[in-house]
């Protein structure tokens, strides 16, 4: 029951809560646990408007507007789409903040260039660009979700945090 | 790690692929539970698109289509949500399968008609009218998170089991 990462969740709440910030998750490789654990607290609702799943690129492209030309330059797994992740859930569902997570949970899907555990989080926020981060975890599929989950909630907790009180 | 939820996940992908079925969620009261334990199965993006939580009603409304004059003639707790969500993802994300989930989880936001523990989860799929079952859950809010994701995969367990192999 005590989970830490439910936990966190609820300080991103209170400080989102406090602020009146609204948030948005877009979630490829993490497949819905960042908007699962937020949830997990009670009153969430307050906060989190919702988010997309974004596990196809038709998905990312039709359902987050992540371009096309994005996706075949970089790569689902790159900063650039993590960005464009963020940047449209925020946009589509009308949000303060946003974040965007894509990488390779594994065991499977791999490449040298881009190896499991290989995953970038991005944050996206009105009035700045948006920050993104790269991660190389060591663990199995369910370790690198649940740290991917992680950095994710402490990345919009940073942000929120910083943010001027509503 | 012997998650019995994952286990039935793991049924799930194999029902699926074995007959090259898709499968997109649309998520209200389970918050993205369900897109984040089929997506704890290695290969779940072989038959799952993606997914939509769709935590307010303007969520419901934009991103999956439920139309306004349901959400106010039958309130997001309904079977008609239910429907129209498992609908709205199947269409909008172009998949054999869909489900929807609405419901109170509690702690907060019950009502003598819509109890804590209410829950509605609805099957669409090609060719048939959608399927919706009606659950009042005992549990507090997580459990009732985690019964309600273990009907909606055992729905389209089911559903999947149903079709002609492709």
């Amino acid at each position: 029951m005590a989970d830490p990462l439910v936990e966190l969740a609820g300080r991103l709440q209170a400080a989102c809560l406090g602020r009146s910030l609204t948030v948005a998750t877009a979630e490829s490789c993490t497949g819905g646990l960042v908007a699962h654990l937020l949830t997990e607290v009670p009153g969430a609702s307050g906060y989190l408007r919702g988010g997309v799943v974004a596990y196809s690129d038709a998905v990312k492209r039709d359902q987050l507007g992540v371009p096309a030309d994005v996706l075949a330059a970089h790569g689902a797994v790159s900063a650039q789409v993590a960005i464009a992740m963020a940047d449209g859930v925020r946009a589509r569902l009308g949000t303060d903040l946003g974040v965007g997570i894509t990488g390779v949970a594994g065991p499977d899907g791999g490449s040298e260039a881009k190896p499991v555990g290989l995953v970038y989080v991005a944050v996206s926020a009105a009035g700045g660009p948006a920050e993104v981060r790269r991660f190389l975890w060591p663990g199995d599929r369910a370790e690198n979700k649940r740290a991917s989950a992680e950095a994710a909630i402490t990345m919009l907790l940073e942000r929120a945090s910083r943010a001027t009180r509503g």
